[in-house]
């Protein structure tokens, strides 16, 4: 790969998503060399990704630019690469488009979808990690309404309009809340001739309680907005199996449908090199210790979801969110800098600024450290959060502009089948 | 198909461009049915997809679904499905979801690339005709620049960062002046590692003047803009062949390039049926009177690009533009009510509003039938025109933010590679 060598150490970053992208800017304007790598040549603002699956925000939105992000700082160099393996013993990556030698190297490859190991259901269902898995997930979406249409088969039909999210955490329960307001606003207009009674919205939870990780009280609200939205709500139930035709669970239930969102769990992204089992814990994550160091290595450290840290609050590793991600990076830019101009590092402490999730319209639940909240307020505070967070001053602008229209509409226009999902839906 | 029958006449429109949407907003609220059919389920606003291949816009702003501009309309129907086959003798269509009988058809099928029968041609270029072709076009561009920085070859990353636009017509001229603005504006931010003098941006044009059917001046003024802007624009060229790595003329003149816009040419989108050479004329398009009947049928119709009407000033027919479209629409509409009602029909006339093309920001060349202005107030009429004539209020507030940010800021910030393209140029 031809990077230009300097006289500056070189520190290589895989992945540029809240936690990359978070180091990339702190490394900004000093004396190092910063190479960020992605196999994207954007960042995802994750959280919103269920609003382009709904047809609320357009993908581009939600998504930025990484060589923009970081386009005034000198020594920085972007490549659009995956990296294939890391050679601990050498100081290289390998990578699709070369070879790439390290002073310091970085891991912040993320999460991606478990699937605990069943094949079957990673092949029929639908995830929504990325840019590009969302917008197929709202073509499928509104395909299914447009082959209801034509089925004369009345099961085929109710399937085509049954949805089910497997997973209640935030991701399953925005989503359920999001396709629940389609149900009853966009679809008796749009489709006039379906029978809107038919459509329905599962989401199903393996445990007692939605959105687990927040407080009792948002829990229980969480659940009681979407049950006045009309989701069905399956606590206790855990999905076996998805044929691409019928969900099957650990009880009697089953639930014939064309579309089933898997949001029931996430595993850290590891690469080759680094992920024996010296090196990684459960959930696929890489562990390290407070300063973001993995275990016998001085220079090479992992940030954000794909790393485990353990702390007394979370014995189990923090947990897997923007926010931890966001500070680690941050804390990790000036414990770099110390490390190199031999200056002890400073261990991190994470800083829980609370978790918040929206249902629908005038209905979000927030957990704050002093303070909870949910309904009304809730949701502007959620609004407001997920606007500053987004990167880009036009993004800014046109998420607004959206969510104003959509908000005074009851409406969501991106609502364009640009990937055909060429699967026909057979019972 | 399972559309309700009434006692209404069925009226098929194929098409839900300019001419299909204009036709059926004519027919809503009279006593008719309509059935609208067409294989996306949503209406592109064509004349600002270039914008789409340069990140200037999103396509979600420019693109509207069909069931929302109808959705008001009692006795309407949409269908997602291709038309194979039109049965002039039992009036019948047959698609890929079944066949449906019809007491009016209206073929609005628009147009399609022409390529002249060079298919080399047609697998190496690309075309900006739809949405998903404008996104593989801003993909290719963006990762062309990607893989310029990782070549070592110079001759290899001087055609990957040349774009070949053939076509001096409206797109062609407006795609080289926004390309232009990309190498001025985003390149050198974006890629300070690249010699932005090595990009270079050639149109080319078979005949002796750009923008052909607009007035000389605006010609002459949008080919100066162009030249302005570092365009090589090269008239009386003739593209012989492109074979992906070597575009061949008519005169000693190749270019190297990882990237042929082809926008030389339009051909009417026929359907089997109506394709036979009774009907079909130059261009590929469907003869019409002036009431827009096909030869020979006084109920089946054809209006926009697929028509060829021809008037005394236009003796090929009516241009393949925006305006004779939803003119033709409009008017067929009031004809269908008027032939249900045994009256006669009033032929068509076309008001030539004059034409418009930008070049970029502040240089827009405009003719009205009185006046023709080029210039900073040219730029302004044509956004107006442009936004005015966008369906959705909430695409014009996007579109407008986007703009009123791309202005202000020299930029152009939807950058994603969401359709990854993965060709690997090799000279």
């Amino acid at each position: 790969m031809n990077i230009p060598k300097t006289s500056y150490p070189r520190i290589i970053i895989i992945g540029g998503g809240f936690a990359g992208i978070a180091l990339a800017r702190k490394l900004s304007k000093q004396e190092v060399q910063v190479v960020l790598l992605d196999k994207h040549n954007y960042h995802t603002f994750q959280p919103l990704l269920y609003q382009v699956s709904t047809g609320g925000l357009e993908p581009d939105s939600i998504a930025y630019p990484i060589r923009k992000i970081l386009k005034d700082f000198p020594n920085f160099h972007f490549r659009l690469a995956e990296v294939n393996e890391i050679d601990t013993t050498c100081n290289t990556i390998k990578t699709n488009i070369g070879d790439l030698k390290f002073d310091y190297l970085v891991v912040a490859s993320g999460s991606k979808t478990n699937y605990f190991g069943n094949t079957e259901i990673e092949k029929h269902s639908m995830a929504m990690k990325t840019i590009p898995q969302s917008l197929n997930l709202r073509s499928l979406i509104l395909e299914n309404f447009e082959e209801a249409l034509l089925t004369t088969d009345l099961h085929e039909r109710i399937a085509l309009m049954n949805f089910v999210i497997v997973g209640g955490g935030p991701t399953g329960v925005e989503l359920a809340g999001a396709l629940a307001e389609i149900k009853k606003g966009i679809l008796p207009k749009d489709y006039p001739d379906l029978d809107t009674r038919l459509a329905q919205i599962n989401i199903i939870q393996s445990g007692g309680c939605l959105l687990k990780g927040m407080s009792e009280n948002a829990s229980a609200k969480a659940e009681d907005f979407l049950e006045k939205l009309g989701v069905h709500v399956w606590k206790n139930v855990r999905v076996t199996n998805y044929d691409g035709k019928t969900v099957t669970t650990n009880s009697d239930l089953t639930f014939d449908t064309a579309t089933v969102v898997w949001a029931a769990g996430v595993q850290g992204a590891t690469i080759k090199g680094l992920d024996a089992k010296d090196f990684v814990t459960r959930g696929n994550r890489i562990l390290v210790n407070q300063c973001n160091q993995v275990k016998g290595f001085e220079h090479i450290f992992a940030i954000g979801d794909i790393a485990c840290m353990a702390t007394d609050e979370f014995p189990n590793g923090l947990p897997m969110m923007a926010q931890p991600a966001i500070q680690q990076g941050q804390q990790l830019g000036s414990n770099i800098l110390k490390l190199i101009e031999e200056k002890p590092m400073k261990p991190f402490e994470y800083k829980d600024k609370g978790a918040m999730a929206t249902v629908g319209r005038n209905k979000a639940v927030v957990d704050l450290k002093t303070l909870r909240f949910q309904g009304v307020f809730a949701w502007y505070v959620w609004m407001f959060v997920h606007l500053f967070f987004l990167i880009g001053f036009r993004n800014r602008m046109v998420v607004f502009v959206n969510w104003v229209y959509n908000y005074i509409r009851f409406d969501r226009e991106a609502r364009l089948i640009i990937r055909p999902f060429k699967k026909k839906f057979k019972l």
